[in-house]
């Protein structure tokens, strides 16, 4: 299911990490593919951002997609961009493939040179082990404080063909509102012009991972990066046409369901919180009153403690900066309604917050645009992870 | 020491608070004082608020400040406006006042009305209790999940006489940007014109209050209030005066050092932090870095986890808004240098945040502005205590 004509994937142990675990990755394209990316906006970009979106603005072409977790390469200076282009030219030389078409990406403790003997001395290895299953071995070696792999797949329908979308992610720390400390890669065989992929992945990233907040910090180190290929042999997507907007809306789904994996595995998380944010008077407005209350310690820490404390979310909406009326807000959580015209309805209990998924829907009653944001509950476990995180 | 001459302090419990601790403060002055606030920027402000900011509109003058812990009186409606005057009237009721004289706070949880029978009841006890002696009574009744009372006062020659001011104040939780769940009383036998008092109330609320951010979630019922009662028999300080600086400067020092406090007992904390930015091209750059800096999680739990992870703070720094250079940026920790010129120092030692207050200065080498933020560490406590907090 999770296989995409042309693609193969490794995932080995470099001994980056010191426990042994998988930490590299390899991704490579049968022939040369159509690769866009959207990246960080953090102003402090790790070395392989920056050599990502060189290459894209270069030729916008790639075969082949190595990453380390372990160690960022973020704040590393000119050895670090050294480092990053030393990455993708030994992964070249192994592969026998043009440097400038690899890309490079780098997740894990900022500040540290990489281990750059160890890396390439696995990249050859990491060539050996290539294959169209081998999916699952590299969504696992990109991960750093994540606790499952998360994959999604997706068929669509173009003209008599099938083609196929493929996505790999990590997410659990570091994650925030203008993309998380993430990755994620997806590969498709479906033929789309380039101006084309770049657009549906603007939007897949906008309705999804920059809909994400787990903690409000943005790494130096986000990526996404969208691979096209061709191999399903249509004629290639152009914008616009009804085929790219099936496109687009598959892109858009998968993402939306990576997203969501990586909220639920949001660092110490025990719940996936979704908070919708309805009849604002702007977008904006919309957009502000969500975030606050996705980013707001008290609600976060309310969830999962199973507390029905509504004043944190009413308290949030006060202070997000977005137009409010006391008098207006109605708030419902799974279905039940806590808050009628901004008063308690005392309808509280206790089983209020005791499923996996919490949905926290305010209804701001002012206008007519709507948000939603994905974030996750505030445990004694992120605490933990974040006070002893290393490497 | 703590005295201030013409004013008393009661604090008792009410049983507001299921644990039967005090929970109930009387301040009182003999003679009517000019009374001046700073509020919350909350757009949900609780009723007591409201209450106080119209009648420094009407008046300005006060005698007593009635304020209960336990029960916020926020969001609570028509029915919580009706309950902050009634608290007002039943206080001036007892000490034979003009209602209008009575100023109101509260702090607690969100959303439930008040017990105010049980207040009622109480008032004229806290009345019966007044002494000019019992501020730390006052100071204790304040208190939600403060551990430690928060008293500080200064002595300042106004001429031949010496004048005090003392303030006492509660914080702990929903700390943040501009104002934090924080109240704060201050009263002076200094004889103040009452636009000078204004003014240097936010003067010394401008760089100590609202210069602490603990968890960034904003309160409804903020509230710094200050009486000047004129025992002292000065002249009326009058703006731009050498004596109003003198003035405005010893208010500035007891605000910072009851803000100190307050971050030092933030939620679960085991550690002060100052965040220190020099060198930033403006002063909204500087402010915006500083707040990064102090607001990311994962900055406070590495200073939580005695782990030196500077990596975080330039990431802060990146996703600021402010105007940065990497091959700019210089970072301290208690005078250790850990960043030069953005790249790590290697001279990292765990020792380096094993202090009780954490120092961590950054030089952004881009102009002359500088500002300082407060904050603590983030632990699991904190957690526990929003997880759980009901009342």
């Amino acid at each position: 299911m999770m296989i995409v004509p042309g693609f193969k994937f490794s995932g080995i142990s470099a001994g980056i990490k010191k426990t042994g675990a998988k930490d590299l990755a390899l991704v490579f394209s049968e022939n040369p593919a159509v690769i866009r990316g959207v990246f960080t906006t953090n102003k402090i970009k790790a070395a392989p951002v920056k050599l990502d979106i060189a290459r894209i603005r270069q030729s916008g072409k790639g075969r082949a997609i190595i990453i380390n977790s372990g160690n960022a390469n973020a704040c590393t200076g000119r050895q670090g961009d050294i480092d990053a282009s030393d990455m993708a030219l030994t992964t070249a030389g192994a592969l026998g493939i043009p440097s400038g078409h690899v890309y490079v990406s780098s997740t894990g403790i900022i500040g540290k040179p990489l281990p750059m003997k160890k890396i390439k001395k696995a990249i050859p290895m990491a060539v050996q082990k290539l294959s169209g299953k081998s999916i699952k071995d590299a969504a696992h070696a990109i991960m750093t404080t994540d606790t499952f792999t998360k994959l999604f797949s997706k068929k669509i329908k173009i003209g008599r063909k099938t083609g196929t979308i493929t996505g790999f992610a990590k997410g659990a720390g570091m994650i925030c509102p203008q993309m998380a400390t993430m990755l994620c890669f997806i590969l498709t065989d479906i033929a789309v012009e380039p101006k084309a992929l770049e657009s549906a992945l603007k939007q897949a990233a906008k309705t999804s991972f920059n809909r994400l907040t787990i903690d409000n910090d943005m790494s130096t180190n986000d990526t996404v990066l969208v691979m096209s290929n061709g191999k399903l042999g249509n004629r290639p997507l152009k914008k616009t046409t009804a085929l790219y907007h099936k496109f687009e809306n598959a892109l858009s789904e998968l993402s939306y369901n990576l997203a969501k994996m990586i909220a639920l595995d949001g660092e110490g998380a025990t719940k996936l919180i979704e908070i919708i944010v309805k009849s604002a008077r702007t977008e904006a407005d919309a957009e502000k009153a969500a975030r606050a209350i996705a980013n707001s310690m008290l609600v976060k820490t309310a969830v999962y403690g199973k507390n029905p404390n509504w004043g944190r979310i009413v308290s949030a909406l006060g202070y997000s900066g977005a137009h409010i009326r006391e008098d207006k807000i109605n708030i419902h959580v799974n279905n039940t309604k806590l808050v009628n015209k901004g008063i308690g309805t005392g309808r509280v209990t206790k089983n209020l917050f005791s499923k996996k998924e919490v949905i926290i829907k305010i209804d701001l009653g002012l206008g007519k645009k709507d948000t939603k944001i994905l974030t996750c509950d505030l445990t004694e476990k992120y605490i933990k992870i974040n006070a002893n995180y290393v490497t």
